[in-house]
């Protein structure tokens, strides 16, 4: 059973912020896909299809070749870096690179004041969303998974889990201090794409071919795109100049641990991760492959949030209401870390 | 039968081309989604599944409430923009905002050409493509459409139509003269997405609440996006100061030309024209609205570029070799026509 209904596009408009503090100086910004391949497909029957409403009827043969498993890069390259390196920003599952634009509220995001800080960025769409597109079911076999309103809510540490999210905002539930700008989630979950669940290996080979054309660099990833940083910087330790992972939804190979003890890395946590087994299961995975890249002799660093007195943090750390604060911490860290080199 | 092969994955690499003219200063940028609707699914049973490779099972409930039919729209805005109107970017079918960043073989788009001409700009990905996502098929019924390697090269005036692809590039047939970097053909593969053919309402929907956030503006819509910009600006006349549209695939209703009479109108169209009976058909369709709008008092201009002595255009203009000398056809329109005022 079907029913539409109309709350969502109700939901009050947020304006876009007016000028917002000094220009940005760009000497170039532009786009490209990088990795995917070719795949051939034959014996399917030919179709006869009206490409626009009221326009001509014409053949659609599902035989031929298709690009499938690239990945869109957009690019922002500032007039006076402070860094040699950029910063690829990789979102998490589910999402774009819209992450990192700005918040579902209208405030700047990561992407920007990482820009104004003066670092070159790459914002990409992981294959499989976004810009990159997706293949046919042809060529992945198995169905999209669609997140439902309440999902992000309820697992994204906004609301205290299942039940919490309410198709009445006013009867939902939020975790006591949540930082998460809830007046703007219905805009949130209007940048929620579809996913798949067998293109892990596609994601990272797409990854790997960015490395290859941008770096070296340094990684900020975001939830399962720690997961893809873990395996991408695997392969190619020597040209990853740090890896900053936002509560990565990964369990990284404690057993690659000291190969990649000359990539110096942060992990950021945000708050409640007590409240939910899943985090604590990651982190604990994550201080485990922490004291490995030590005991090798690399540089770990873990921020718990809440202990430095940044409290209320979701899992969606760079739109919360405090993301700028978050983002100091990280700029500070690369600062420290003297990646901010010319 | 699936047979993968690597040319793709060994095409030539493009590399981003170096300092470009001078640096672009920008007042602000950022993205926003605009539209949608809720969608409430129910009576599907509940499936588990491993969200991240080596991750916990987790419970994927079908039911629920779904949000559908958004747009992602990105803006740039110039620090000292010379028309108080934005341009409002507006891709082709099968396409994505892509379309105007970057060309396949890393020259600059018409995207930064009008940043550095001073036009502030918004580039849409249309409902169901890039970072707008698309719907479940519990809420759009019909399959997508992917296009092979060979259909744009045949229908886009890039070789002489059908037959013209062949997967050795050497073999490849070529309309002649045309300016389609074919060197980069494959890169340009890389940018199409899927397609559905039930979703034009939905579509020229969210870009009404496009027109409704950022207007009054000009309108410049590429192919399908043409046909989406004179059904969107039937509804909001008053919102669009001028519509630029370049081989709209667009039979537009001649009944509500005379409407749109305070809407001044450019339609651009390329080379190789007589040779497809798609664009001649097309082009006729617009050459009668275009009668009745002027008979009402309206600015209606058609520029065949073969007869400004701009050969070898195919039906992607703005990555043409001479996209350049196209956009400066385009600027030249708006200005004329009064629309770079402060």
């Amino acid at each position: 059973m079907l029913k539409a209904f109309t709350a969502l596009a109700l939901a009050a408009t947020i304006s876009i912020p007016a000028l917002a503090q000094q220009p940005m100086a760009l000497r170039d910004m532009g786009s490209f896909h990088v990795g995917g391949r070719a795949v051939e497909i034959s014996g399917q029957p030919v179709k006869e299809i009206q490409r626009v409403a009221g326009g001509p009827m014409s053949k659609l043969d599902l035989n031929g070749v298709y690009t499938a498993e690239q990945m869109y890069a957009q690019y922002f390259l500032v007039q006076n870096p402070k860094s040699q390196w950029p910063v690829l920003m990789w979102h998490g599952g589910g999402l774009t690179g819209a992450t990192y634009e700005t918040t579902p509220d209208g405030r700047e995001g990561w992407r920007d004041m990482l820009i104004r800080k003066g670092w070159d960025v790459y914002v990409t769409d992981a294959t499989e969303r976004g810009r990159s597109g997706f293949a046919s079911p042809l060529i992945w076999k198995d169905d999209p998974v669609f997140l439902t309103a309440s999902d992000p809510w309820e697992r994204f540490r906004i609301g205290p889990g299942a039940g919490s999210w309410n198709k009445d905002p006013a009867l939902r539930k939020l975790l006591p201090g949540n930082q998460f700008p809830i007046e703007a989630y219905d805009n949130f979950l209007k940048q929620i794409v579809p996913r798949w669940l067998s293109t892990d290996r596609a994601i990272i080979d797409a990854y790997v071919a960015l490395i290859d054309k941008v770096c070296p660099c340094i990684v900020l990833a975001h939830s399962q795109g720690g997961h893809f940083a873990f395996r991408a910087i695997e392969q190619r330790p020597d040209k990853v100049k740090a890896l900053v992972s936002v509560e990565p939804a990964a369990s990284p190979d404690v057993s690659k641990a000291k190969a990649l003890k000359d990539v110096p890395m942060l992990l950021v946590y945000g708050d409640y991760i007590e409240q939910d087994p899943r985090w604590v299961d990651y982190r604990k995975n994550a201080l485990a492959y922490a004291a490995e890249m030590k005991s090798a002799g690399g540089s770990f660093d873990v921020v718990n949030l809440p202990e430095q007195g940044i409290k209320g943090n979701s899992h969606m750390l760079m739109m919360d209401k405090n993301n700028r604060e978050i983002l100091e911490v990280i700029d500070k860290w690369m600062v420290a870390k003297g990646l901010a080199q010319r």
